[in-house]
């Protein structure tokens, strides 16, 4: 149905799940129509992805994602900690899973999924990489590898990575690194 | 921590929240460290996504999503009905947010979130479109909008969209249509 006004409009609404990372709200909402009809919102706290590039060659990062059950090569990245910016973020990550720090440049910002979360993905380039390790997270498994940029703009043009900010920040990058 | 093992077992599990079109599971798992630790996934039914071109433009659809409290400007997609395939559910969700059939092409795979849902999304190229209609939703609002694809792929570069599976489609079709 085609409208002028395409407001959904909150009514009333509870937290069904408090989650360690996520919380679930479920709300009434008044419809376009006039209908009342209900959304289930993941709320989450935001997250950031680096990609981070040395001698023409991106670092990535292999890791288990538990909830797809499979390894994934994917941009470093992670999610805010409390009042923490998305610059800090992005330095902290890089850091910690790659042990490298450099300049920061930002990139693109998006939601991942807006149909039922408002997680909002801060994309970075970080440049000029300089060694300078910080302590990983000690229960955090992963294994750094390096691939050439090109090489790496081939794999995201041939669905290679299965990580949607992966794919998407390499192809907004191609033909400036 | 970098292991050749990454792999995180699982133990037991509970479903903590059954949502309308979520489900949340906390599980106990065995890190590769020997530390045990919990892990929430959001299941999810999977999603397409629709990249429709009709005389070198792209039907786009404005809507309201609810989650993250703003109006998008987005590919047309939905969510996998039970026992849907992916093609067939491109093929719904075009008719009813657009009102248009055509052929469909697989363009790519991935995961939209990896981190804390399993949701996939299948990303397909709509050609040769005919106004074929079906009944709409009765309590979903959009608006379709036409956009010249060379000013779509500026708007994706300039991160003018603001959902990842539209920018990420049409920067992986740039110089393709």
């Amino acid at each position: 149905m085609e409208k002028d006004n395409l407001l959904e409009e909150y009514l009333e609404g509870e937290v069904i799940l408090e989650g360690r990372i996520i919380r679930v709200e479920r709300d009434s909402v008044l419809l376009p129509n006039g209908h009342v009809s209900t959304r289930e919102v993941v709320r989450h706290p935001g997250a950031v992805g680096v990609i981070a590039v040395l001698d023409q060659e991106i670092l990535l990062v292999r890791q288990y994602r538990y909830a797809i059950a499979q390894e994934t090569l994917e941009i470093p990245a992670g999610k805010l900690d409390a009042n923490e910016s998305p610059l800090e973020c992005a330095k902290r990550e890089l850091r910690e899973e790659t042990g490298y720090r450099g300049s920061m440049e930002g990139v693109s910002t998006f939601y991942t999924t807006p149909g039922f979360t408002d997680e909002v993905m801060h994309l970075f380039l970080a440049r000029d990489l300089i060694w300078d390790p910080l302590k990983p997270d000690e229960d955090e498994f992963l294994r750094v590898e390096r691939i050439p940029w090109d090489k790496a703009v081939q794999m995201a043009r041939k669905n290679l990575f299965k990580d949607a900010k992966t794919i998407l920040g390499i192809l907004l990058l191609q033909g400036q690194i």
